[in-house]
């Protein structure tokens, strides 16, 4: 046993792992495996790069107490992590921004940085529902969609970092163009974005097809938001269960060729989006096994995510200390 | 420098790969890194796996000369490597045969057992276009569509041994049925055997819609075969030409979603499917790289195999000489 891992055992191990969504910044303080203290802000997405690394280092600043514990950060973009750079996301529009030294000069502490399910993945595979497994794969439902893996008993990073993008699986070639460019994505059919505009689309089309989103939204479609129809195919609206049905088709599609492409024990699926449907989650279990190739079902399971809304944050921290710790 | 090595370096490293394709079996022993014989003779497909068997040993005799060298096999079918049986095959219809133990038992040699295209892939990263690279995807389109995979420095195998099967990506959720069960894999719009299918159907439809095929097969659809429409194309047939393209879709948005989900720094795309047809290798390089994620193309780089059909035999040997030389 080194000095370091001594000292670590006699003192606290601290990290801390910021997680940045196109929505929210969820940022948690970990000591010893437990989380100790959260805290969860809007993220500045008109403030573009500055403003965010302006809140993050706020928020790491009030989460570490002068201790300059490692940091690590996952961010719902495109990430070389190698560089530590943003190269560039459907959901945070920043080219070429070296966030991992920019926050490190600012908070004068060591940082990872990863894409936010990429950290995800490592925290459920860490901490969560993908424990004790060498083969996981996570594909998480939020604004938009994002993966993680583990092949081998180690966290899939690809040549430059950016490694287990499933939300950019095409499950259909001819279908609707996606914010990457490409068509019939699965996030194109099932991510939080898309679906609150297939919506809306749909209600332009046809205003009486959906009385309950309308009354929700007070027939204003800019007001219109994913709750909204996820509340209203709770309800049993029509218009809101096609909606949820085609995420479901398109999901399980996914999911299957994620299966037949990594042959995984275990995957954990997870986020907001995915939750908020009535059944969708146990569809999308139940579709993507009926698709998987017969050997790649062999002790497989399928199972939701364990850690809520601070998968990444936790994964983002458990990263840092292993790396830094 | 243990004694095993020793005497290896000071005798010849020999291994024998046989690669068990639903048209073809290879057979192939290297010595010192270099292949010194290939066998060639058609699959005793209707002999079924005991058939094969026997085969499959006559030619492992043929060529160790009495050695007992290590065996590697690589077969055209879903297996569990792990425990050396083959589940399953959309192309070789064998439930749960434990081939590896039986040749094992047959030869008198040790056995190692993946599928074909896993082999073809750790060949050509061992020795052909995929050398010298971390991570490595392939795809094989023969009869069926095989794929395999290098992440991180090592081969991508799965919970149960049967990692890489990007043949049964879906590109399109409503698409035509697969042989594996589901709709729209990209082998049941490109693997040969569909293609084929496909062109028969085209020509019920409407027997005048190809001339060129027509006299191809002598107007007995039954005589209808692959090289035909790959000829065919070749000289500007239009229903040929037709078929190209939709092969040419449905590979392009496959290869992109395994560059999403696993960037790699080299793909390397190959068979004898995907080679008969004009423009289709140069097709397929540039619409994958149109539809993936920018960060994943950074440094990426599509190539063609480069050991021909000896692939999956070279890789075969090679893995075995690794696991037991």
């Amino acid at each position: 046993m080194n000095l370091t891992v001594v000292v670590g055992l006699m003192g606290k191990r601290r990290s801390i792992g910021i997680d940045i969504g196109h929505t929210n910044i969820r940022a948690a303080r970990v000591e010893n495996g437990t989380v100790v203290e959260v805290l969860r802000e809007r993220t500045d997405v008109p403030g573009g790069p500055e403003g965010v690394l302006e809140q993050v280092s706020r928020m790491v600043i009030a989460l570490d107490h002068g201790s300059g514990c490692p940091v690590g950060v996952g961010i719902a973009g495109q990430c070389d992590s190698c560089l530590g750079v943003v190269r560039c996301g459907p959901n945070l529009f920043w080219p070429d921004v070296p966030f991992r030294d920019l926050l490190s000069a600012r908070v004068r502490a060591k940082v990872v940085l990863r894409n936010d399910v990429v950290m995800a993945t490592f925290g459920e595979w860490r901490q969560g529902a993908g424990k004790d497994v060498d083969d996981l794969a996570c594909l998480f439902v939020g604004t938009g969609i994002g993966g993680g893996a583990i092949v081998g008993g180690r966290l899939l990073e690809g040549a430059t970092g950016c490694g287990g993008h499933f939300g950019h699986i095409s499950v259909c070639m001819d279908g609707p163009l996606c914010s990457c460019g490409r068509r019939g994505c699965v996030e194109a059919y099932a991510g939080g974005r898309n679906v609150e505009a297939r919506a809306r689309s749909l209600l332009l089309e046809d205003p009486g097809a959906s009385p309950a989103l309308a009354a929700a939204c007070r027939e204003d479609l800019d007001r219109l938001n994913g709750r909204m129809i996820s509340e209203a195919a709770s309800s049993g609206d029509p218009l809101s269960l096609r909606i949820r049905d085609d995420m479901a088709a398109a999901l399980s599609s996914a999911v299957a060729s994620v299966i037949n492409s990594l042959n995984p024990e275990r995957v954990v699926l997870g986020g907001a989006v995915l939750f908020g449907f009535p059944d969708l989650l146990g569809m999308v279990m139940r579709g993507a096994v009926e698709q998987c190739l017969v050997p790649a079902k062999a002790g497989l399971s399928i199972v939701p995510s364990a850690l809520g809304d601070i998968a990444g944050a936790i994964g983002a921290a458990t990263m840092a200390l292993e790396r830094y710790g």
